[in-house]
């Protein structure tokens, strides 16, 4: 019998039932605009302080060192154009991991045409960024290094605390987008000692549409988003107020619920990788097999198109994903896996498991009993399945990485 | 016997209820990403491309024309910014009026920063902006002018189509912020011959955190949030579904229900004035007499301390506003009204009124027979009230405007 089984949580996650009540009061009775000086406004203005409070409390942050954003692509942007180019009197260098999501890479790219230097910093087989490079690659005119703090495709956690001991001998700030990281991780800036960190509540069972930079105390940023005096004059617009509530909410839980759930998330995802592993061959783990987000299991799966695999596996209920979610349909290669070393042909087989708060065991036994045979379905009718194993002794034979 | 008459409608308004049922299925049943491949996602896709057509529609665009958005402060940065910089070969030179939303002057002295040179047009004492000036500043090099549609604070309804005849001499391109526009007035694009026009969800009775930025077919524009491949590469971010789906709705119900409300609103807004008017002396209608919004009321209170004066009106139930929102709580002087010559002491005692769809005659009556005591109280109570007067005597005779 089919169930539905939500594994695409970086996708999108579904608000907590708890997230939205918490939210409608202020569709309805408490609309005010949270400027306006009557008690209409000031609830709302109360509740978007409250929410403050709960997102710094969630990564240990000052709630003046939180700011409000419509989502993690907008703080991401924030941190690479706000932090280099309100900073650039110290120099005009910035460094991203070429396994960054493309709110990171993007904006870095657009500094370039405006006249920054720009290093990629590569990474090894398992998604790790290259230390010894970054510490080669940093100058005295180094303004910015941006690290993720977990790899949202591969589920690689990166030595985030080693690159800010490293960049702090030439002055940079660090940023980590830690959008994949939060709803699976423990998160505390100071003991990270990063100078800014971006969110994003719909990863974390909280609404779309709400996000948050949080920028060190005394940390110079630019505003991308222009406006009026909300957010201390840093981010324009008036305060989106139901969505600002709910991801107060979505953070309070995960603080309160994160605890039991990693736990009981790792044994689950362990579960899912080894039960796999065993069913299906030339199945391959992607990302670091140990340092990696304990919701997180990703694969290459060889011999099948996964746009197909992804379609047939979402007809059986089972609802995942082949990588980026905002660059699947551009039907290129994930730029992270190519970063890895992994040649096009395989790349074209990734698949990835993202768990939730509300993963169980049975969903996990489903996946274990209906993909095997979607796999072989796959690889039976793969008209490509002769000439895919040549390309990868191409591969095997030129690749030095794999 | 108190009533609870909202009429800071250019703050937020009530989103309609009908718009918050409608998003509610996409908070809980249909919660994917909007890029998901699945049925999830693609019941999602549908949502945001049908609210593409209604938004379209409200403006007479194409769908494809339309750029969703977080909100109306976010689209005219995008805007002013990602038109100047986009189009940039033709020249440095940006024209913008000194009437318009700090979501305008802001990001234009952000590219006064960035080596572009800008031109604030003047305006008369109505709020209107000076077409002869214009004439005489647009150059070869212009590249962009933004004029409002109407104004938010004065409600002053602006000669767009005489500045898209005056700048398309130029080659410039010709933005209007119709934010405060759109609620109250039937909008074309091709009418107008704008290239670009920004809206804002909240205004019309749709939710927070959603809005959009009309870019005519053809035209370049650069992002200001980049991510993945959302709204064709235009503007990165996970596609906030339900706000997106909110916005349409209420795009689809304004659209509908603009014909009977506006002659409605004007029968209102024409009785609040004349009541009003007739009722506290020393008040005096800002903005145009007739070329203005027809839910709009906006007035100078002489001898009353503006905050003072909106919360006491607020603890009786009428809620209205002293002008911009978003610069209120700065405490300073209402740049509009600066511009339109209003000495700092006269812009202390604005007031705004802005009726919604729902204002009843019950409301107009119940603040014409509330406001007058109200102001009759704080100018007894008011100490500065000799010296106010000495004021405005001593700014009659320097001021040449007033």
């Amino acid at each position: 019998m089919n169930r539905t089984v939500y594994l695409d949580n970086f996708a999108t996650t579904k608000p907590a039932e708890e997230v939205l009540e918490g939210m409608l009061p202020y569709f309805r009775e408490i609309f005010g605009n949270a400027l306006s000086p009557y008690d209409l406004g000031q609830r709302a203005r109360e509740a978007v302080e409250e929410a403050r409070v709960e997102v710094a409390e969630l990564i240990k942050a000052k709630p003046q060192e939180i700011i409000f954003t419509s989502g993690g692509t907008e703080s991401n942007n924030m941190a690479i154009v706000g932090l280099a180019k309100a900073n650039k009197k110290k120099g005009n260098h910035v460094i991203v991991s070429t396994v960054e999501h493309h709110s990171i890479t993007n904006p870095a790219r657009h500094l370039e045409r405006e006249g920054f230097e720009v290093t990629f910093l590569p990474v090894d087989r398992y998604g790790v960024i290259d230390l010894n490079f970054l510490e080669r690659a940093l100058r005295e005119d180094t303004v910015l290094v941006s690290v993720q703090l977990a790899n949202p495709e591969v589920g690689t956690i990166q030595p985030v605390k080693e690159v800010v001991r490293l960049a702090k001998r030439v002055g940079a700030l660090v940023h980590t987008d830690a959008v994949a990281a939060i709803p699976q991780m423990k998160v505390d800036v100071d003991d990270l000692g990063v100078d800014a960190l971006s969110l994003s509540a719909h990863l974390f069972y909280g609404p779309k549409g709400a996000g948050a930079l949080y920028i060190r105390k005394g940390v110079r940023v630019q505003p991308i988003i222009y406006g009026g005096i909300q957010e201390g004059g840093r981010r324009g617009g008036t305060e989106n107020v139901p969505a600002i509530v709910g991801m107060g909410i979505a953070a309070r839980l995960l603080r309160q619920n994160l605890p039991t759930m990693v736990p009981k998330m790792q044994a689950l995802r362990d579960r899912l990788i080894k039960g796999l592993l065993e069913r299906i061959p030339n199945l391959h783990l992607t990302g670091h097999p140990e340092k990696r987000l304990p919701g997180h299991a990703s694969f290459i799966v060889e011999f099948v198109e996964g746009e197909a695999m992804l379609l047939m596996l979402a007809f059986k209920g089972i609802y995942t994903s082949s990588g980026s979610t905002c660059t699947s349909k551009a039907l290129k290669a994930s730029p992270v896996l190519s970063s890895m070393g992994y040649p096009a042909h395989l790349i074209q087989g990734s698949i990835l498991f993202v768990l939730s708060k509300d993963t169980q065991e049975e969903d996990i036994d489903y996946v274990l009993n209906t993909m095997p045979e979607v796999v072989e379905r796959l690889r039976e009718l793969s008209p490509f399945k002769e000439g895919w194993k040549d390309m990868e002794k191409w591969e095997k034979a030129t690749c030095p990485h794999h």
